[in-house]
Formats: structure tokens, sequence, C-alpha cells
């Protein structure tokens, strides 16, 4: 605990996996709340309270909000529109609310749609963080630490709601940016929704094709290590392309141009044109590993 | 050393980069040859020599070849063939020839063109292991443990010959296997070379896109774990995608299918035909990785 005074009085989580659990130990790892309540699905309410990761234990996220002058939603970007639905009602007059989902749309739709008044209040948000585990076990105080968290204020947002959220998330080691709603998913979509879909559907491909059956035994390293990412959760995943389906369809269709461009390159024999290819690719590539 | 009696009396390593150097470490740390001799580019020689790969720097691979009862080629495959035409007339009448080229193709053919008498105690081989590091000094001892180590015997190997030599790797550690040198193009086609395509062409995408400037910033983690191998040696990439074009144009085919699919379910927001793609293709990944 540090000494200095904390940014809310009550904070509410909703969500207290991965994400939210580790902003509840943040919140607590640096005094900025006064005191943390959230609700999780499952075992994760109990899981969360055991962990100490919140100080309370809420029944549902209406009985959770009550009170708090920030509200945290951290589940899956589905569920979200449902809850704002819920909680609308119960919110307290200077609440701040914000999320964490990894697309916009849905949930900036659903805040216009629900949150009435609170809109004024409400902040989209996106912390650049993850990790491979989920669940509240995997909560770690540090996860935010020197990564980006994205903000996308409306245009019915008022002015102080992104500022105080984030002075919160640098307190928690984030590097806060401020991104507009659009521009994030056509970002997201390029930078990483198109590339899982262009990974799934290279496993399906290989899984579908003549050599999937020895894959595992002659060449699992290597295979590993291109398709990592194709192993990612199949919900989450589900939930994210279609939440952003048309920007992450943009973003295939151009990969599909640079694919062809390369296989017909390559049917041409065109060495020079191929190493020329390859060459702007893998500096490229390299720059973005700095 | 082991007090086994070596099963060569001297081996020539053509190429003691990371690959030729290991099999040198490996030869000698196991007691394997009675001398390794080894010649690289450069200063590779010397270095292999100093860091003790190789018991004995050769000028020239006709050189080092003189009098070698084993004569392993582990340099890139565009050079494998002027390598063969120089050495054929060097080589001892007993001595066996393998090479350890990622494509089987290129240097089948020009076995078939070079050795002559030789080719009936050349085997084609392919050791499934590497490092993202390079040369001499990357070299290890151990880098075959474990891994498979392919051979691919023509119509006009004698019997003996691959028998030897899957000895010999076992003894480093490597669990070798035969494997017919067309079927082993198509395989790595699918398995390594045409995802390696892909992602090249998935980084000139992004990098062509309108995006590519605040990749690094917003999204630099994530998009790491995407296509790591986007990275990869541009020379190196642009040999082996060269080599075995036919077979990788095949397979970017149907990725480019599979892509198309993926991007038309995703197009008609079916969220139950996504989330079977995606599920099936995460099952099959994890499969995979065990």
């Amino acid at each position: 605990m540090t000494a200095a005074a904390p940014l809310f009085e009550r904070v509410a989580i909703i969500g207290v996996g991965l994400i939210g659990g580790s902003v509840g130990k943040a919140l607590r790892a640096h005094g900025l709340a006064g005191r943390v309540v959230g609700v999780g699905s499952g075992d994760d309410t109990a899981q969360a309270l055991a962990l100490g990761l919140i100080d309370e234990g809420a029944a549902d996220p209406v009985a959770a909000v009550a009170g708090a002058d920030l509200v945290i939603v951290a589940t899956p970007v589905t569920t979200v529109p449902a809850i704002f639905e819920a909680i609308a009602p119960a919110l307290a007059e200077h609440a701040l609310i914000t999320d964490c989902a990894s697309t916009k749309g849905t949930v900036v739709q659903a805040a216009q749609r629900w949150l009435g008044a609170a809109l004024s209040r409400y902040v989209a948000g996106h912390p650049i963080a993850g990790s491979e585990h989920s669940g509240p076990g995997a909560a770690r105080a540090d996860l935010f630490a020197g990564k980006r968290w994205l903000f996308s204020p409306g245009p019915q947002t008022q002015a102080d709601a992104p500022e105080r959220l984030m002075a919160l998330v640098a307190r928690m080691g984030a590097r806060p940016a401020l991104l507009d709603a659009g521009l994030h998913d056509a970002m997201f979509a390029e930078y990483s929704h198109a590339p899982h879909a262009l990974v799934f559907a290279l496993c399906l491909a290989v899984a579908d094709g003549p050599h999937a059956d020895q894959l595992a035994d002659l060449a699992g390293a290597g295979f590993k290590d291109t398709p990592r990412i194709g192993a990612s959760s199949p919900a989450l995943w589900t939930d994210i392309l279609i939440d952003n389906a048309d920007e992450t369809v943009a973003s295939l269709q151009r990969f599909a141009v640079a694919l062809a461009q390369m296989s017909d390159v390559l049917a041409a024999g065109d060495r020079a044109a191929l190493q020329s290819m390859i060459t702007r690719a893998s500096a490229w590539r390299a720059d973005v590993e700095k």
C-alpha cells in the first residue's frame, strides 16, 4: 500500500478473470482504490476473493456497481451489452464506466443504447495486455506494466473522464493513449484479428491437406513456430472476429492479394523479385521487433 | 570421448555453420569419427577449428574430401550442385556422401548429374533441426538430440549406405527415418515452406497497409507472436522457396482457398460456422503441440 490517497473510493470490476483480476490486483497493490468489489462467472468471484484480487465479492453486476465511483467491465465482448443494460439503472450518478474489450464497435453501440445519462461518463477502453493463460489464477498486478492502454472517448464523453482513467492506468504502470474507436477496430483487425484468422485458415488447410498425419512427427517444432496462435481460445476468437468482421474481412482481402502476389512470383520462379519481397518483409518485421 | 571405435575414419564436412559445425561437434563429442576435417566460407573454417568443431581445416572442398570415408555437405541448397561437381573426381572410392539441405529436388538432381559412380553411395539427408542463430558460433553438439533426421535414398543407392548413416545420426541422438525425396518436398512445402511464404506475404500486406506506422507502438507484442518467422533470413528462404516452388505453390493455393472460406464465413457473420472452424483449427493445432 502506498501512502497516497486512492483515486477512486469504490471500484466495481465485472469479470474477474485474467484482465479484471489483474486490474483488481494492480488497484490494490498500488493503493488506487478505497475498496475493490468484484463479480465473475462460476467460481471466479470466490477465487478472486481468495487470491486477494478484490476486497469484496458481489452477487451480481447490479449489486457490484451500487455506490461505485468507477465501474470496469472486463468480460468477453459479447456479454457487455447485456451487462450495460442490467447495470445502467443501478449506476451511481457520478460513476465513470469503462470496458476492456478487444473490439470497440459493439461496446460503443451498446453504451449508446443502454447507458443513458451515464454515457457522458463512459470511455471505451482496451488494455493491450494478455497472456496465454486465463482466469483469476492467471491475474498479475504487473500485467499492464509498460503496456499500452487505449481509450476511445465518444462525442458525448465529458472531458475529465478519459483524463481520470488515463491517470489511473498510468499509476498501474500502463502507457495510456487516446484512439478513435473506429480507427482502433481497423488497426486491430490489421494487427491481430485478421492475422489470427489467417493462422486459423492455415491450420485448417494443413489439417485437411494430404500430409496432416505426419506433421507432428516430422515437422512439429518447425510448424509450432509458425502458427503458435492457432491454438488460442475458439470462443474468444469467434467473438472477436464476429465483432470486428467488416474490418477483419477488409484486412484479409488485402492479405489474400499479397499471398497471391507471392504465389505468382514463386510460380514464375522469379528469384530476384522473391528475394526483394522477402527482404522487405523481413526488414520490416525486424523493425517491428525493436 | 567414448571408448567405442569410431564409425568413420575420416569425415569431411563442407560448410561448418550451424548445421555442419554441430555435426562436427557431435561427431567429436561422441567419438564417432577418427578425424573430422572441415571447410567453410570466409572465416568459418578458422572459427570452427578454434571452437573445436573440427579437428582440421581444409583449404577447399576438394582438399577436404581427399581420403574421407564420409562426406557431409552442409551448405545452402543453391551451392550444393557446384560442390558436387567439384568434389566428384576427388571422392574416395568407398566414400559415403550426404547433404543437409531443406529441400531434396535440387540436390538429388545434382547428385544424379555430377556424382557418377559415387551416386550409389549418396543419400540425400535432412536433419530437422535449426536455431534462430547461424554460423559456427551457434553450433551445439546436442543440436540433433531427439530430432528427426530424414534420409532419402534413390533407386541407385546401395542398401548399406542409408543404414550406416542412420546408425551414425542415431549415435548423435537424432531419430533417423527414411522418406521418399518427392514426398519430403511436398510435406515440407506444406509444413514449413508455404507457411513461411504466407507469413512473408502477411508482413508485406501489413507493411504496405494503411496502419503500418502505428503497429510497433500499439500492437508490437501481439503481432510479434503471430509472424515470428517473418524475420528469417531472406537469402536462405529465397533459396528454399525457389528450390521447392512447385510444391510450395500447390500448398499456397490450398491455403488461399481456406483463407477465402474463412473470409466468406466472417463476411456472412455466420458465428456457428466460424466457431466450428476455429474450434477445429485450434484442436488440431493443440494436438500438433503435444
